[in-house]
Parts: C-alpha cells; structure tokens; sequence
C-alpha cells in the first residue's frame, strides 16, 4: 500500500464546508493508500491573529507570534481529525511538538532540523490517518516557531522525506501548473509533468504554484511533488519529478514572466575585478533584491554593468548609483523604470542549440526591441519594455507549440 | 520580595483593550513582586471553537475537541506577553507541555497530575514574567487535555503551589464574596476574610465565584486565595484562609441559596439498613444529581425519606420512585417540584449553639414554613417555597447583622 502525503492550504480549508470537501478527499485517498495529512490554517485566521497583536503594538516579539501563530493549524488540524471520525475514520491531530519536529530558533522564519517520522508511521501502521499541522516546529527548548509565510508546503514535504512517503500532494487553487499564466494566454496548457529545476525557474518568476522552499525541499530529498486542485480533486494535476526519468521532455518546457522590474546601468566603469561586487554589495545594504545582471565584455579598460530590481525600489536605487557613480568612476548612470522580463524554461534546453535564436526571431518579427539578456542552463531570460510582455509571451507560446503536448504526454495520454 | 499567581478570566482578557487593561494590573503587580499570570482563552473563544466543531458533528471526540479548545489560552497568553513587552517588561508565554503541566488522560476533565515549576521559577529568577495557559495539561504521551469549563482557576492554584507562591489571586469580574448574593441583598457586605471550608459551602451553594475545585485544591494544599476584581483593581478583594487563623471569626459568615430544586418522598418504608442506598442508587444509575437527603428516625418499623434534585431531573425522579415504590413496600410517594434551598454557613457555627434556633425563629416570624433541613458542622440548610427565597435570605441576612463587620475586620479597618 502507498504512502502519501497530502497539503491543504488556507483557502481549502477557510470554512467548515471547505474542511468537509478536504475531509472528502482524504477519506477517498485513504481507501487506497496510507495518508498524512498536512493543513495550513484556516482562510485567514493567520491575518487576524496577526491583526490582534499589531493591535497592541507595530512591532511584536518574534517568538510569541509564533506562539500565536501556531495556534492557526492546532484549529484546523483538529477540525479535520473530527471531520474524518464522521466518515469512520481513526484520525488524530498532531502538532510540531507532538511529533516532534525541531527546526532552529529563528523565529517566524525558522529552518525544518530534524523531524521525527516514528510517531507519524506509528499512526499509519495503526491504520489510523495523521492530520498534523503544517507552517510550524519547535526548538530544542520546546519554544513554538513558524516557517514563515507558505512554509506548510515545505512542512508537507519535509514530512514526506521522512516517512519515506512515495507521493507529497499539494493541493490548492489551480489545477496544476501551467506552460504560462492562463490569464494571459488562453491557449496555455496544464502539463502532466515537470522537473524539479523547471519548476523552480518557473516559481521564482512568477508562476507562484509552490513555495520554492519546498520545490528545494523536494528536489535534495528525491520527494515526488504533485500539484492538484483541492476543487477539482479528480484531475491529477501535475507531477514534479526528478530529471533523468523525461530525457525525451521538449525543450522549453513553459514560459515565466514578471512585471514590475526596472532596469539601472552604469556605463563606461573600470572593468576591474571586484567591482561588480561593490556595486551590489552597496544596493543589497540598502535592502534592494536584484534579479537580472548583466555586464558586457569591457573595451579599452572600460565596461557596462547592468540589472534590475523591483519598480518598488528603482528611485531608491538610482540614488544610490547616482551618488556612488563619481567613486566607481562611471562615465554615466543610465535607468529605465519600467521593463518586464520573459524567460524560457527547460531542462532540455541544456542539449538544444537554437532555442535562443528562435525566441530573439519571433520577438523581432513581433518588433519587440530586446533590452537585456540572461541565461543560465535552463533558462533565457530577456528584458523587454512593459508594453509588449503580453505579445511577446504569447508570440512565443504559439511559436514554441507550447498548447500541443509533448510526445511523452501524448504516450502517456493514449496509454 | 514576594511571588504571585495572578489568575484573569475570559471577560477579563475578551478584548485588546481588556488585555491592555490586565497588562496594566500585572505591570504594576510586577513592580512589587515576581509574577506569574495565568489566563484563560479570549472572552467567547472557546464557545466559537466548539461551535466551529459542533457544525461538523454533535459528538467531536474528546481528544480532539481539546487539541481544538487548547489553542485559545495559548493566543490570550501570546497577547498578555506582547502587551507586558511593550510596558518594557521581560514576559513569556507557556504552554502546558512547555511547562510542562501533566494531567490524567480524561479530556474534557482531566485532573491535574503533577506541575513541574522548575521552568517558571527559572523564568522569575531571571526577572521575568510567566505567562501561563490555564485550563489546559498535557497527558504523558503529549496529547493535550483541557481541565473543563473554569479549570483555569485550578491550574493557577496548581502553579501557585507548585512555585509556592505567597498568593494567588483570582481576578474576575466582582469585586470578591458577599455574605450573599448582592442582587438580592442591597445590603450584602464584601468579606475581607473568609475560610476554605466556608468558601466551598458558599460555591457550592450558588455563590459561585471561584471554581470549587480549586478552592478545594488551594485549601488542600495551603495556598492563600485571594478573589479581587479586574476592574476595580485597587480593592483588595476577598482573601480565602485557612481557618485556624481566625478563632474569632463570627459564626455565621454568608448566606448561600440555590433555586430550582424540586422535593421527593417515600413515605411509610421499611426502616432497613441499605433501603436508602437503594433509592439512591437508582436515581443515580439514571444520572440525577441529589443535593439534600433527610431520613427521620423510624417509627414502628417504617420511616420517610426525603430527598431534592434539580428542578429538571424531577419528572424523571418522580417516574422511577413511583415504579419503585411497591418494590421498596413504600406507603406513598410525595413531590414537590418548586422549592428553594437557604443555607447559613460559617466555621464558628462548629462552637456556636443557638444559630438554628435562631435561624428557625427568623423564618417563622415571617411565616415562612420550613419543608426540610439539613445540616453539618459549618452550614444549616433548610427547604422552603421557592415564593418565599427572597423574603427568607433577606430576613435572615439582616437578624444575622451580615452587613455589619465583623469585629475582627474592623480591627484590620482601623489598623
């Protein structure tokens, strides 16, 4: 018999009805599998116990709103165990502590140590299902910690790794991942299956299905991933495997944006070693993430420097530029508040030439003008100006056929 | 410097603005002496969980329902914490397994096992306040258990002697024990003193100010109980003794009643040993609770047993005595379904004769005709028409000079 891990976030389990539709589908999975449960906490009760203490003051101690905090999924954990004995099912609720599961003591953002499957597997030879709280562990003093915000997808996967569970399901709001954001291009398709590291390009730009943590997660520990709808449970979403089992997966496997980036250039610097780091390093003190980075090979002792950051912080980081640019000796400081950035995605792009000549043909036939460019093995990332990211994502949706399945979904489909 | 448990109840923590309130008592508490607070969940919390359930099913398992229930002390705590921080106090939350604080494993109604106080007493030494769950435990296994409705008041008895604590003080929302209930006597004077075994007398007689288990828990294990008010903090309350300090306490110290008790009798039974333990047996075999029992000597073999049951039970006791009736070789079963209880309660009633005689003689001035009495070493209680409740408390309140201090209290006035 399997053993399978199965997540619920928030939304699935905001009210009573919802928790007896996740109670539903947990009961129809036991009838073939061994079954852990993994819950967020209800809707938004994180928000309002967060609400609560901002009330009496902005800034809170970490560790008792980790306290507070916890008590979240210790609600709907317990609402499920009862929701599962009405269907005739043994169940019990656990928490970090009843496990136990160690993670360090930074709290409201604390790293998964050590979890103890024994208990959990205890439960499941007993024939009984666990339904334990996801988001939270404890220190080794026995101080409540959580994982921060989306942390029950990387507890469901932490617990799978431990009991050795043969599947970890997320379910959530969308059926599964998709080749790009179908609220942009229509004819986007669901895929049957991706890699680890695809998913993982795709989640950092943008296709926000999973918690990256726990695509990590999932990835060093060899846990098989699926994503499914908690409302369309009959679909089976889609699975997250590692790489060597699809050596015949297309090319580009799907396509990431992001909006809301802003791009900064400093022209004509020394091109001398450590320089990039300085420049970086005095953006990254003032808080600033960036994304892109780009420097050309240097002519005649000099080079540009290119990257990106959230619009949010552009103003913030032309200041410092501007102010900094005399002492790294830029010639000047060039900005442009307003780009977005598309990117390919594929673990076989490492064995296909051409697909970058392919995206610059179809962007250019569309006579979008290519701002920036990135790559890793992976990956092609280009910055475009704002108002053509729609066009260009679909333009190249349609020219790399990214609606029709690849060959092995289509085996796996007739089969 | 002195250490204190100070306990707050729901309507005492119900709002941020009550817990700011509670905030601003303990703080000053702490300027005095070290300070562990015991609380109970937010208000109507625990009401809200248990419907939360109770809309899944009509009969939530136990175990479950008190991993649900468990989680209200635990954010009211976390609040009370963040609130003392921000009053530049050192403060933190603890849960019963963080204690940790065992318990049997009855949910619903666990009994508290053992307190470890090592933990607290850490946190007081090093300048801290202990801000505790109460109402709640965790069985050896670590499932949590929660202590029933008011338990709170036991844990804070509980951790007053485990730390032994120079008082503890039950905070609620009056301002301490009245020689009655002051919505029916204007005139009703707060006690500035009242012993253990008067105060159980008083609680269990409808005075119910602090949960009886835990005066039972406070006198058996010597701990000082003071009842004060959350809202009129600068009162000092009631405080609950052990009696040997007041040899000169009064002998009638309050007026306890109760309502909604109905009378039975079997009338012309034999007057056999076990005949009484029969009839109750039977009754209780069906889940009535009986309060008072009289049996009048036998007269030519045959005696009358009279006993009350709560008002709803007495149908039901009704049916089951006239079915028993011949069985038993009873004349006649007798009932009356309204009756109310008055009880004068008092240690110095022990060394006292005469209180009877005068109680009698207040009621017959005023036509009050008495259906029974019971009596034991500290308390008299008699049965009469519910009509007459309010005129006979009144009358005996005020022949008794109840509103008057007594002297010891005046000497502690004037000192």
């Amino acid at each position: 018999m399997k053993t399978l891990v199965l997540k619920f976030g928030g939304s699935s389990v905001a009210t009573i009805a919802c928790i007896e539709n996740v109670a539903d589908i947990v009961a129809s999975a036991a009838a073939e599998a061994r079954i852990a449960v993994v819950l967020s906490a209800m809707g938004n009760e994180t928000d309002r116990l967060l609400a609560l203490a901002h009330e009496i003051t902005e800034q809170p101690s970490k560790r008792e709103l980790d306290q507070l905090l916890a008590t979240g999924e210790q609600v709907s954990t317990a609402l499920l165990a009862i929701a599962l004995h009405k269907r005739g099912f043994n169940a019990q609720s656990l928490t970090a502590d009843q496990i136990p599961m160690h993670t360090n003591a930074v709290h409201g953002k604390a790293r998964i140590e050590k979890i103890d499957g024994e208990k959990i597997k205890q439960i499941l030879d007993n024939n009984e299902i666990a339904v334990i709280t996801g988001f939270q562990g404890i220190t080794h003093e026995g101080r409540k910690t959580t994982l921060g915000r989306g942390g029950s997808d990387t507890s469901a996967v932490a617990i799978a790794s431990a009991i050795a569970a043969d599947e970890c399901q997320i379910y959530t709001d969308v059926q599964g991942v998709y080749t790009t954001d179908p609220r942009l291009v229509p004819e986007a398709r669901l895929m049957q299956q991706i890699t680890f590291e695809e998913m993982l390009e795709m989640a950092s730009l943008g296709a926000k299905v999973l918690q990256i943590r726990a695509v990590e997660f999932a990835g060093r520990y060899k846990v098989p991933l699926r994503v499914r709808s908690t409302f369309v449970p009959e679909h089976p979403g889609t699975l997250i495997t590692l790489e060597d089992k699809k050596v015949e997966y297309p090319t580009v496997a799907g396509i990431a944006f992001s909006r809301d980036e802003a791009k900064l250039t400093l022209q004509g610097i020394p091109d001398e070693p450590g320089i990039a780091a300085e420049i970086l390093g005095t953006i990254s003190s003032a808080n600033i993430e960036v994304d892109m980075i780009v420097q050309n090979a240097g002519v005649d002792g000099k080079t540009d420097f290119t990257f990106t950051v959230h619009r949010n912080d552009y103003k913030q980081a032309l200041e410092i530029l501007n102010a900094k640019s005399a002492e790294l000796g830029a010639a000047q400081v060039l900005g442009l508040p307003k780009i977005a950035k598309i990117s390919l995605v594929g673990v076989g792009m490492r064995s296909h030439a051409g697909i970058a000549s392919t995206m610059f043909a179809t962007l250019g036939r569309e006579n979008i003008n290519i701002l920036m460019v990135t790559t890793s093995e992976i990956k092609i990332s280009v910055g475009v100006e704002e108002k053509y990211l729609e066009l260009g994502v679909r333009a190249l949706h349609a020219d790399f056929a990214l609606d029709q399945p690849p060959e092995e979904e289509k085996m796996l489909e007739t089969a």
